[in-house]
Formats: structure tokens, sequence, C-alpha cells
């Protein structure tokens, strides 16, 4: 898999490619990441990438011509399967997006900075507009940076454990159980008594159990989306 | 305001606190940044921090003992608001969280990694719970710096013009209207009218118009939940 990523900031993506699990598939070469600097595109020599809004009003819009050379040169050097455009009012990221994006090939991603892009790229060039949830942050980068997580870990071979991600919560539409781990009494306060029992069938009945629970007092949507 | 985040790589939090408005932010002494490895501390020399499930399982589990030391010297050094673990079976971040944590002065963020923590660790240190949308990341480190950018941004003074946060998507429960900049004419494809008209209450009314149904095609599960 690749992934092109577009942003006037690429400096604030290099540490989290450049740590853990994202780092551990770039070198077993299971993805490849490409950043490009928007600034680069640009035809004037103070390389403006924003201006004002037509209209009026705060902040500033990123331009489309630069926009439009970076994903047009991308374009003639391999087929894309999406163009993805990263904005709060893009359609809310799930574990079902990220399952489907981890069987492409190909992806561009372009960041949102300021107020956003000219509502044109979004109109020719876009295919997907994807929000990482409902809050507003300064720039599509971290947006970008979580997509990408979401969607690197799930591609075969990435987790050291295969079977990790497929207990991980929503993959079953529930939150995972409780976990614990040792020491089984920490000043006073003890795991559960089933979890060191050693009766592993009596132990998944008590997770399944457990994880209906949770979801039930946290996240009874969730549930609801299931018997739809 | 005084953000602690504690985790076991706190490389991947480098970069995004190093760029554009959180560098500066940091900078202007709007808000102070301070990064834990939770490997210094660990009591044995192979600076254990996880441990394998009880009850068996994949992946591994964050053990409390390292996490309660890191939390309790914080804790005897000033009083803290909250104590937030990041986690996808947490409440959903939306805008109005992120409002309402812009006003605290003292944060801990708890970053869960593989698996997440020792649910003890939640029963007796946490007392909030924060997901940034319902997909699994490798860690909370991601989440901690979406929370922490959407959260800064609001800090009076980071933002260079302070009515941009104000015309944000979600602040009034609807999505932003399109935006357009120079040139009026790219290729063919031209800017609306209206915006170009120089009529500005006639623009205020069409940009109105425009994020009700934006927000009634895209999301209009925003505008129930106003009416309600």
């Amino acid at each position: 898999m690749r992934i092109d990523i577009i942003s006037v900031v690429p400096a604030i993506l290099e540490s989290p490619f450049n740590a853990s699990i994202l780092k551990r598939a770039i070198e077993k070469k299971l993805v490849e990441i490409h950043l490009h600097n928007l600034r680069d595109y640009t035809a004037d020599s103070y390389k403006q990438i924003d201006d004002y809004q037509f209209g009026g009003g705060a902040g500033m819009v990123m331009m489309i011509e630069p926009i439009d050379k970076c994903i047009s040169k991308l374009k003639t050097e391999r087929h894309y399967d999406e163009i993805i455009y990263m904005t709060p009012d893009g359609k809310t990221l799930n574990q079902q997006t990220a399952n489907e994006l981890s069987l492409r090939k190909n992806i561009i991603i372009l960041c949102g900075h300021y107020k956003g892009v000219d509502q044109r790229v979004r109109d020719h060039f876009i295919t997907r507009e994807i929000s990482i949830g409902d809050y507003v942050l300064s720039g599509g980068e971290l947006g970008a940076a979580v997509l990408c997580d979401a969607v690197i870990r799930l591609l075969p071979g990435v987790l050291g454990n295969e079977t990790s991600a497929l207990t991980d919560s929503f993959q079953d539409n529930l939150l995972a159980p409780p976990i614990y781990t040792r020491p089984a009494n920490y000043k006073g306060w003890e795991v559960p008594e089933i979890l060191t029992s050693g009766n592993t069938p009596k132990i998944e009945t008590w997770r399944e159990e457990q994880a209906y629970k949770r979801t039930a007092e946290k996240r009874p949507d969730l549930l609801r989306d299931f018997e739809e």
C-alpha cells in the first residue's frame, strides 16, 4: 500500500510515522508514506498557498492551483484508488471505513488547514471526504495520521499477533471487555477471580457478557446499529 | 493551562507539538505540555511496563504500578482537574467537551497502548475516559494529540483571528458553508456570483442557507440534536 499525504505543514507528521507500529510497518515495506509540501507546488516566489475568502470573513482559504498541480503530478505517475480530503464536515470515520480502505493500493490524503480548501478542489478532485470526529482541529494533519494509523494496523503482518486486531473494540460492534495483568492483588485491588481460574470456556463466556454489559452501559447506540 | 501526557512512546508526540499552531501556543506560554515516559516509572531494570492478560488472549496489557507511580508523583506537585484516559470505549469527543476542557487548568492525559491498561487503573485513577472516534488506533498517543489540538486552539490568544474558531463547523451545530478564494475563474470553474457581489447582507443569508443545506445533506443527525 502507498499513501501520499499533501499538507502545508508536513513537519507535523514526522514523529507519528517515525515511531512504534507505523515505523515498523514502513521498515517492513508493508506500506510507503510520502509527504508532500504544498509550497513546493506554488508558482510565485512567495510560495503563496492561501488567500482571503471571497465574500469576506475570518480565516484563510487554501488555493486550488497548488493542490491541482500536486494531485495532477501524482496522478500521472500511478493510478489512485481514492483521493481523500480530511475535513470536519466529511463522513465520520469508523472501523468499517478503515477496514475498507486497508484493501486499497494507492491513496492520496489532502490535509485541510486554516479554514479549509477552495470548494472547487472538493468538487473536482476529491473522491471521498473523511472526518475523524465532531470537533475542529487546527488542520487535517492529525486527522491524516489517525486515518493512516487506523488503516495501516489492519494490513496483514503489521501487528505482531494477527489475532490482536480482531479482538479490538468495534470489530464486532461491541466494546472490548475489561482486561487485567499482574499483580493479581495491587494495594488490595484484586482481579476478578474467574480470570485466574484457568477455566477457559468460562472465561470466554464472562468476557462476552462483560463486552455486552459494557457496550449496553457506555454505547447502547452500537447495539442498536447491530440489531438493525 | 498545563497538560501532562503519559505514554510508553512519547516520541510519537514530538512533531505535532513542534509545528504550526500548537508550537506557537507553547511559545506564547498559553499552554505547557509535559511528556512523561512511563518507562521512567518502572521498578525493575527491564523497564517492564506491560504483561500478559490474566485469563489468556492476544495482546499485552499496561501494568498498574508504573502508571500509579507517575500519576501519584504528579498529583503531589499540583492539583489536577481531570485525569483522562484515551480509549476507544470512552465517551466520544465532541466540540462541547473540547470547549469544556479548554476551561480547565491542569490535565493529565494517559495514553493506552497495546490492548490498553489494567482495568484497575481505570477504576481508581481516571476521572474521564475519552475516545476520539469509533475506530481503533495502535495507541492513545494520536488521540491525545487530537484532544490537545481541539482544546488548545480554543484558548484565548492561540488563533490569530479570534473570530475564526467561532465560525467553525459544530460551534453552532451546523457544518460550515462552502468557501472560495482567488482566482474567481479557474480553468472554467467559477465561484458563486453572490460571493463577488459585495452585498454583505445577501452573502450572510446565502452562507446560512448553505450551512443548513450542507448539514441537512451530510449530517441530518446534527439538526435533529439541535431540535431536541
